[in-house]
């Protein structure tokens, strides 16, 4: 037990400590300072299948320097198409969060977005964590720590790399034909960007590659993975937005809510029914920018119609334009935005209103 | 101020409430039911360079279901060769590690090694948060959300898919030629193994990719990382150890103990000066069945010549054996094999006797 009682002590230590120090600094404190009162930190994989390769030849590789060569035989058995998803969750008597919330990335990106900004400021994981949520931070079917399978073999085309050229436009962090090899050559849009930009290089290290012939594979992923740890709250970036509209369309019960920050596409309200949808409040968050890049301007026109179709069935929809309420210069980025923190706070504001956070 | 003293005042009854719960429950508690009192979640990127294509054909590709086709052009600038860290911070009194624990993953694996293991149960990064420690868990180059690039214009070779037959034998789950398709048909050793052979499946998708040709960039990474966190205390495992062994002959003064788990090479002692290393301690450990696979066998016996050229020149070099203390039955992923705890308290026993932790 001694054990244990350290860990309790030096909980209720640190607690008295870190109020005395938030009360005599200054009044209004960053979130990084504050204590998380952590239950369980984990991680799994979900979704996937058995895939086997047969008849492709045989190799001889050295694998470590000093190593002797080994021959290698790619045939046999593969695990392929599963996700991976990490969670922190927080002692029930600090969690405010009515439900956990499920963080899913955009294209060709993974949880990192959640997770520090590139410039090292807090991100949304640490804003949502502070703010009394249990959160989970995803990596979809073929990127980051979900691993990806040979090609043409098991996933069917060849993968894409996105070039800092096309983050620097597709992204908003500034008009297109601004971007430039030379940091110092980069042009912003003239208004400015809330991006940090001096830390975009850093940002196109989170990139991953990605495919244009695994969606189905991910939506099967993400609707196991809401099959198992929800009832939840979804919070969804970019091309992450259509996979969980379709979650929420198959799960209906299992999603208490879906903030959807500028979502890249959307089931088509023509062509699909959205009635299951009518319980489920859905908040959808769009930054600045968005006629000066083509791509934004037909993704929000898009879901623009399915927000409407929503509304119009009677589901609780809510669009914010930042630009309408005077929030200016935001990126696609926005989570790492300067202004992160706000936006987060506009975030868990609705949460509240919706009964879905203390 | 009022959401700060809510988050303290949370802290507080949650520890009074764990300890009530665990003095009136089992005398040994899992480490699953002690909360952790963390300051900060983060990751960011280290390491890499820009690289530049040119000279690729264009080509068009839809990206999400109902989107317009795009046209994509593969030439520009990339950011390529970091790795990716992710860390956890205690709060300051809770803590009883001297320096940060850095968890370095093997071949053909990631991060993931140290989360929590493939039938569910807490692994060692839970294990060491609990312990007191602010752990560090990493994608090496190429890896995970660490990400990986065009080859072979950027990445020389062509990358290497692990098979399950090849994780089952070269892990030690069972001997060479039991393994099957049917996990109904699968064999292990006769006297058993302590990986939870249920999860073999789960295990498997864990593995991603690697390459044969990104040692030096790997390397190169792992040295910016120890820059740029340590001093610290490094715990390894398998391909992992010989990158480990020398960024401490590359920066002794960072690194204040290496935790070896079945390093799979290291420097030649006959070639390289290991007098830098003389102020380090180093752990090994080794489990079950090292004569049953031949790579095993071989370095095994390579990295004992290793550890007894540290001992020969007065470096405190500390060999387990397991079995040799009775301990059977353990596989090459011995963090995930049934009595890890067992193991990483041994760890953590040896971290107290070297003044690593309290």
């Amino acid at each position: 037990m001694k054990s244990i009682s350290g860990i309790v002590l030096a909980a209720m230590l640190a607690s008295g400590c870190a109020s005395q120090q938030q009360q005599g600094g200054q009044s209004r404190m960053p979130p990084a300072d504050r204590v998380v009162v952590v239950k369980e930190v984990g991680s799994f994989h979900v979704g996937g299948r058995q895939m086997t390769l047969s008849g492709l030849p045989e190799k001889e590789l050295v694998f470590s320097a000093g190593a002797a060569p080994r021959r290698v035989n790619p045939n046999g058995d593969f695990e392929v198409g599963q996700m991976y998803v990490q969670y922190i969750r927080l002692d029930a008597a600090s969690r405010k969060g009515r439900y956990p919330l499920l963080m899913w990335h955009g294209g060709g990106l993974s949880g990192v977005t959640w997770e520090s900004k590139p410039d090292g400021q807090p991100g949304w994981q640490s804003f949502f964590l502070q703010a009394g949520h249990d959160v989970y931070v995803s990596d979809a079917v073929e990127r980051g720590r979900a691993s990806w399978a040979r090609y043409p073999e098991i996933f069917e085309t060849e993968p894409v790399f996105r070039t800092k050229q096309e983050a620097w436009e597709l992204f908003r962090i500034g008009p297109p034909g601004s971007y430039a090899t030379d940091p110092g050559k980069r042009q912003v849009f003239a208004q400015g960007t809330q991006f940090p930009v001096e830390a975009f290089d850093q940002f196109t290290k989170q990139g991953i590659p990605r495919w244009a012939s695994n969606d189905a594979a991910t939506q099967a992923a993400y609707d196991q993975y809401v099959q198992k740890v929800c009832p939840c709250v979804i919070v969804v970036h970019s091309q992450g937005g259509n996979f969980a509209f379709n979650a929420a369309l198959r799960a209906p019960d299992k999603i208490r809510g879906v903030v959807a920050i500028e979502p890249s596409g959307s089931p088509d309200p023509e062509k699909v029914d959205l009635s299951a949808l009518k319980g489920i409040p859905f908040l959808f968050i769009w930054g600045d920018y968005l006629d000066r890049a083509t791509l934004w301007t037909r993704a929000s026109q898009t879901l623009e119609r399915f927000e409407k179709a929503l509304q119009q069935q009677g589901t609780d929809a809510t669009r914010i334009d930042l630009p309408k309420l005077g929030v200016h210069g935001n990126s696609h980025m926005l989570m790492m935005d300067r202004n992160s923190d706000e936006i987060a706070q506009r975030v868990q504001n609705w949460l509240v209103a919706k009964g879905l956070s203390r």
